[in-house]
């Protein structure tokens, strides 16, 4: 299931477990017999929503073939705090190995879901979509994007190359907004749509007359704001970014903007706290 | 310069890179001239101790052989709002395909270093010493652990082979403590130390008796601690752990412990504010 | 330069030379004294409309770190009979054991290339485009869409993740064109333009109304593309597509389509014919 | 199955269906139900020899792991227009996001196999034998000489290591044809035959008295090639070489060579027709 | 089982058959059906202690997935000529593609663990540990570190990231063994045992005052060594190293040392003698 | 320069490195300012035969990218005890980093050299080679082929693609020595030589009648040698192979075989002993 099955993700659990695991997990090695079984329960230690359920049994699967889970919660769904969210079975060393690989995911990747989702919440009974941004860390793109979409969100592009986005620096290279637009446009694949920053009403107005697709507000005020959704009046659809956070967001949504952009959901997420218990079982 | 030289590094750079360019940036090609020349400046928008500046290089290096750097502010200083911390030069295109994964590493790393400097003034005047945890998110972990290193504080051991740390799960598999540890003894590798979680002080004793290394005291009050620490009374290093924050940072310290572990430095860390622009240059 | 900085053409130029040099080359080292100095000349043995040049260098770098090269003809222009396109200096060894894979990529780049440049001129005069497809060679995807560009065609998409092209098969499981546009309007990234494939009129008419960007006219007669794009009028960018030969390209591009997609030019390219003359110099 | 289980075939697949998947199949995940089954139908659109339908399965495999082929027709045998060549049966959203990437293997490679097999029957009768060159496409040199095996010819040598060819530029260092076959006797492994290129009939007997193995008759006419057969006389093999075309293969056989080696066969193969249908099925 | 599940042996694996098949195993593609079955037996030709027998199913897997194998001698016992230590079953091809890659694994840690057995028995009775080097040949670390385990020997350091070693160099740099003890100790990992590198009977009180954790003595005759194990007086482990022989082992394990050292383990190992006889069997 | 240029010896060189240092050099890094320059000298402890000298280079460039290295001593050549074969200069962090990895593969490849000019001298005078086998450890393979060649030896075929030898097994299958190389013949690519192990005359004649082009003499006595050796007179290459030692080669060499095998050369190399002295330098 995407993301889960794109290569990209297999390559970042195999790293992320060689650079933990390196040598071998000395304490395990040390302590637990070679065939002893175990059973974990992963547990929500607050309010959380899930995301990144799949990636226990992909983790595992690295340091015990044999291992076994069971989901217990739906990805997406905000669980309570003490709700047990899956169950494991296979070797205890297996298991202790994998522990806090899989953790890290976890608890990252339901972390952006639980922030996105008190974005979206805020924003709720108005048509305003929380999107999120390019602002993600290294190897974790596809994975954080998935999650943002767990948490109630959707996604801005994916990356430089499934969309045009022309900023200021593009802007200023070709001679101002409708330029920069036009430019694009006769340049550009067919297949992509074009967005185009905008500071002003007088940039609005020269993207709307060279056609782009979509408009972004960049660090405007409210009433900024709610002015270009008025003159932009369904002539291209409009993006608002620019810090935005949980206090401010529901007033920009309400400017009638079809998008907010959040990039705190991806680049300073709170964990979210879950952990395993992991007990012997009287055979494998 | 360490970490940076280690080929994991290299692979993050790539994979990253990888992940935001996909088959190339849409907009870059589409707006800005093969031979444009252009300077870049990279900004703290807030006061920030930095972290992984050499990786400016090493990204852009990707993107534009050409490219140059100058870094005008130290590693691991406290730079106030509004420095200039780099200069870059170089292609036009190579920059702006750059930018953004240059400061999701950049953002990151610097934020590490400015919430582990937070904990350290906490503790400053104590002979408590910060360390992280392997709470790291995947692929991050020698890049998270260095930065740690810039912001002040040290590190705990930086994988599952570099030092014996018997938990809880390990401890009910050998019957106690105390056979835990002398379980641990006999089979690792002589050239790690041996630590050992305590929740009582019952197994602190054992620990001693079975000559720990390092004891770690899990999610005790400070009171239970400070008579842990008499307890040991130096015969074993001390280690505090558990949802450590900064109000209560302080107060554990002055219970004597050699050293708190701190799993937020890494896993809930806000980015550094932190941006680029980039103007044009007349000639290459 | 785009797409030859892109990592898969280095890989894909790794792939090619180890598929070819094996454990090494036999008849070099047997024949070839270590320091013996060469220079080479690329020459067309026919009419070509070049492309790949910039791989000369590429593939050569990774027989010789020495080798030079001076390029005598420009990438994407038409050379006729007898033209060095190329000279390389170098030792003898790294020349010959690169030609054979270097002549490969270019050959066959400079065949698309030359293909493309034969439909594009039949077409010349009306206002539509040739494009490609995704009928590519593994490994191929990149360089071959560059090679179109060079022999003056435009690309259709690079993947399966930059554009939505609904085809029967989709349509089929949404029951309709109009279902599948909406279902694709509501399920995928606002940044990507909708296209769909259509077989009659009625089908084109739901594709309007469902606010399809870009219409596909599969393996319609001439008469009925004629007839699908005054239905269209403007409201949608229309694609002609299905086998289609230099015979027949003109009469539908006369039709009004924008574009004309061409499998043929990268699964059936004819190899372009140039060849390498290696002769000995003085001295390294 | 060789050359199937060769581990740069494994790559060359995850590489073709990484340059088309990228990030996901746009279309596919937008209209199509995750658990949706189907079936799907590879059909011959005109008379083709087969080659590579093991490679159905093997890309199936990477989009649907539960994926089951059937193939109802065997490789290297010749098929006519509408021949249903495989069947396969999966998830709707495996088979559809493969689809491309297995016809583009398949058309290929029953291309190479269809051509190979009309110079094989062109010689038919004589005891001259078809092979192939080294002018494959970059990644597919293995699968294509696999190709030419199920279209009835044979392979030349597999790369530059498995086999001498001294050819013009190696004659000129060493000077002459009978001292670059005796540099190459005292250089080169006692495991690997040596062939060297003659033009004329004086270079043929001095490769017969330096005691060649194979005689490679370099772009000589039909009256020369008799003649050096004559002179030759099996003391050596002997292979013809040079732009041999459909028209003059038979001629070329009928004066006695052992070999005539055949680059069009793979540099400039027109693809076979081969198209795969999907529908979908009451359930997985 | 470690250290079989590491990533890396499994690299080795692949890496090992590459080289030996290349393009693929000539002799058995002309000579074996493709569906003939066949039995082998591995069998010791002298007395060995074996190690590595679970490499037998890993490297085989890669040539026949449905092999299989059945150990009849357990991993690190000591069997005599003529014992028959494992049979496999499968296709005749993948045995004879895989025989020689085999056996080189299983000849070379049989050698390993045999040599070791020999050391560990010339100081049976005594408290000395016989341990091995960083002397290992390149790829082969964990293995060789595994076969000497298996010969009842224990490992050093696995790495230079996992012990600190202070030697020569190192303390020239310094200032002597006392400085570079401290030195270390402020600056590495906590989570790191410090040995250091004595030459001299002031070296040795150097260390100790340091606070050393392990006294390595290098190259001393059998008297100096008594002398600094009296020294040294339990206040530190001591290891013994240089060119230690089988001839002189004992003398220095009476000296009292904890730990001796021996390269020879690794570099210069004699393989141990096994082989694998190839039957067929009337069906697969 | 072969077989340094190789992809494959990159790679090992990089799991060498990577085997050693880990997360890092925790001794150096604690112990060695950064820029400390230094010198380092390698000398022959022993005489030796050189080979892998520019591994030196090689493996330096990886940690340390400014290190320069002088060699003073020629590959392939035999020094006496006490000779510097290399100077080095650089950061003294880099070089004590690559050290063991460094002289780990020249002290092996010169143990393969130095055990092959024994050999090799044994035998001088009569018209015998000696080669080596396919008893090479993993991931070695190019590298020790090479060794043996500076040792004096020659190579046999490099791996299972490069040469026919049909062996017992192959035998048997194919019903006997005159058949298997008659279905070799006809099946296997004309390129490449085809041998075959024989243990009687009878099996011999039947080589000869085959045609095989290179006999092998397995495990026979010298009597049995020398009558092979009469008995084909000529009318094939002659290998002798089976446990061949320096005590018995020449023996073996003089009964008039053009070739002998040893495995021993690769299988149990008694590592050179050659070690490296640092010094610090003034400056970097």
């Amino acid at each position: 299931m995407y993301p889960f099955d794109h290569p990209a993700v297999d390559r970042l659990i195999r790293l992320a477990l060689e650079e933990d695991v390196g040598r071998g997990d000395a304490t395990t090695r040390a302590t637990i017999p070679i065939n002893q079984a175990a059973r974990g329960k992963i547990t929500a230690k607050a309010e959380v929503v899930l995301a990144g359920l799949p990636l226990i049994a992909m983790v595992l699967a690295q340091t015990d073939k044999t291992a076994e889970v069971r989901l217990l919660a739906q990805e997406g769904s905000r669980v309570s705090v003490g709700t047990v969210v899956a169950e494991v079975w296979g070797q205890a060393a297996g298991l202790l190995t994998a522990e806090r690989t899989l953790l890290n995911f976890l608890q990252h990747l339901s972390g952006v879901a639980t922030l996105t989702r008190k974005f979206v919440e805020a924003v709720a009974g108005t048509r305003c979509t929380i999107i999120d941004t390019r602002k993600t860390l290294p190897g974790l793109r596809l994975l954080d994007k998935y999650a943002v979409v767990q948490g109630g969100g959707r996604n801005h592009r994916l990356g430089l190359d499934d969309g045009v986005l022309i900023k200021d620096n593009h802007i200023a290279v070709c001679g101002g907004v409708g330029a920069a637009v036009r430019q694009a446009r006769s340049q550009a694949s067919t297949w992509l749509r074009i967005e185009v920053e905008c500071t002003t009403m007088t940039e609005v107005e020269e993207a709307l007359d060279a056609q782009a697709d979509i408009i972004l507000l960049d660090n405007m005020t409210t009433a900024q704001m709610t002015e270009a959704v008025q003159l932009i009046h369904g002539r291209a659809l409009v993006e608002a970014s620019g810090n935005m956070s949980l206090a401010r967001v529901r007033e920009v949504a309400e400017t009638g903007v079809d998008f907010i952009s959040v990039g705190v959901l991806t680049h300073s997420t709170p964990a979210a706290d879950l952990s395993m218990s992991v007990t012997c079982e009287p055979e494998l």
